[in-house]
């Protein structure tokens, strides 16, 4: 048996305040006086003080994301065609992203898309990217989807929704302000934590976990603890290495049932990614009952409602496409049961489980 | 203020018989038919057979270390050209250093010397090395020194014993193989899994701290309580990650005033860093109460008995030379009391606490 070969990000900086040192990690970059970067930033920002703050110059391009849905490979396509018509042939000399989960992932899809030919969609799956992406770098502004460490960027496709997984996925750079994750609207900054909470005890439960995974989990999940259930007046600190952590638990880990059903309710009903997992993963008592069971006590702190119900207006056709997206997540659920999972992860527990959300 | 942009192993591959695919690593890395491979190993393995799994070839170069000593500058230098002469001009394109923290510094510290002219001596201290070096590979056999995860090699020159601490030093990879550290004999496997206990107090009673050194110091602790007071059938795996969290805690923080006095007593005296660790640490109750408890407790429970009255034979100029030897770790001293330390740290102060060990 292999182990994989993990690559991770090999250049960070932690700290408040540290957002101001990406114009140095991109004057690093720049060479030729015609070099430019391209900043893809989560529109949020777009009248905020960050904006001012970004170290941007006269030949850069700055485009704002419009990240309403979570991104898809048309979009994309549509923005690496948008950076190379700005560049004339040229590439940047480096990608930042600026944002949420969202952001981020599209942040190293373009990257990518701009030396590797032929669209998105054409990259979802495992290790099909051929090129080494454009420099890029990760400044995460909302924690918890561990995009800021992982080798995958998830898109929605024509048919799937699934990530570009790739070495060259990983930033080249990330930097980690806490202070720029301090105004995040409360539902979304819940949303989002969960989503980090969620996949440390899909993977500290699962069958794949080893004890790189297991020491960067627990402490993960340790964090999360202290964010939800305690209070710390770096909590945004906590949050921000929660996240991390938890991205780098997942090199050697897999998430489970929460994110597999998690899918279905995306793709087919359009839930973002963080309230979708928060939704599924309060029916999977069965699953996860002591994890299912914390969950409900940060609901309650933070006197978060979730909406019930969410599958009652589902045709059959659509109840159908979503069991099928959340089964067709072999890896997770092989994860959660072992290699027998096509015997237990039948249409009628996962439309159970849909009925119970 | 600004963050250190830290620089990371970008690659690393955990798990048991992992070992087996440096042989992978470094196919991906051999281009031309004369290209070589170098590699540094403790040469507590040659009759071991971890000699007959090296996936060396016939253009290749084995050393043997003599690690008896901890690593000079001499000695560095004498094998960097050894490795010079043997390629003719020509570098090897990767060193691969296995074994203890000795071996790993000096396969780090040969990498780096076949790209940067001028002998070790030149480049002990902070960001002085230029260019980057020899693509190097770092596969510990006994764990607990961080030497796998951080950006220094440790060496005694000829006036002091003082890291080549450079970006430039880091890894390229890493294969963490849980196997190779199961038959380490007990009391090394005991003092040098010390190092890695003491610098994790040190680190998080520091002033240096902030969350990202906490997050990986708190969890590697933790990993060291398990294995040390507690038995696991995986304390191999534990003992592995606890060594390389921190050496990543490392990164924003610092150790203190163990590792200061321990520095001198393996100047002066010749102890090995991990046992040099702690005799001192034993001494230091005033400064890390809590630590050195569960330290005394680690001690019983593995029956380790500590050289005592070390210092009683020293003559007054190797007393002297010892306090100047701690004294001058400004780093580690302004971590324990901040900047005003030198107000503390007296000979005084340096003696009584020799004279205690």
């Amino acid at each position: 048996m292999k182990h994989r070969n993990f690559k991770t990000v090999p250049r960070m900086i932690f700290g408040r305040g540290s957002f101001d040192q990406l114009d140095d990690v991109l004057t690093e970059e720049r060479q030729k006086p015609d070099d430019f970067v391209v900043f893809l930033v989560d529109e949020v920002h777009k009248d905020k003080p960050l904006k001012e703050r970004l170290p941007n110059q006269a030949q850069d391009l700055v485009i704002w994301l419009d990240v309403t849905d979570e991104p898809k490979t048309t979009y994309v396509d549509a923005l690496t065609e948008q950076v190379q018509a700005f560049g004339k042939g040229k590439n940047p000399v480096s990608v930042v992203g600026i944002g949420g989960g969202s952001s981020l992932d599209i942040g190293k899809a373009v990257a990518l898309l701009l030396t590797n030919p032929g669209g998105a969609a054409s990259y979802q799956g495992w290790d099909l990217i051929k090129n080494p992406a454009v420099h890029h770098v990760g400044i995460p502004t909302i924690s918890g989807t561990g995009a800021e460490a992982s080798r995958t960027t998830v898109l929605t496709g024509p048919d799937k929704k699934l990530g570009m997984n790739s070495d060259h996925t990983v930033f080249d750079q990330i930097i980690m302000d806490p202070d720029l994750i301090a105004g995040v609207p409360k539902d979304q900054w819940f949303y989002t934590g969960m989503d980090c909470y969620i996949h440390n005890v899909e993977a500290l439960n699962g069958t794949y976990i080893n004890e790189f995974a297991r020491a960067f989990g627990e402490k993960s999940s340790e964090l999360c603890h202290q964010v939800f259930l305690e209070d710390h007046p770096d909590s945004d600190e906590k949050l921000m290495m929660a996240s991390y952590m938890g991205g780098q638990s997942i090199a050697y880990s897999q998430v489970g049932a929460c994110h597999a059903l998690s899918y279905g309710l995306s793709y087919v009903m359009g839930y973002h990614h963080g309230i979708g997992n928060c939704i599924a993963f309060n029916a999977l008592d069965d699953f996860y009952p002591e994890g299912v069971k914390t969950f409900r006590k940060m609901l309650d702190k933070h006197n978060i409602t979730l909406p019930k119900n969410v599958c009652k207006d589902l045709t059959d056709a659509e109840m159908d496409k979503m069991i099928q997206v959340s089964s067709g997540m072999a890896p997770l659920w092989d994860n959660v049961y072992g290699p027998d999972w096509k015997e237990k992860v039948t249409p009628e527990l996962l439309r159970s489980l849909y009925l119970k959300m």
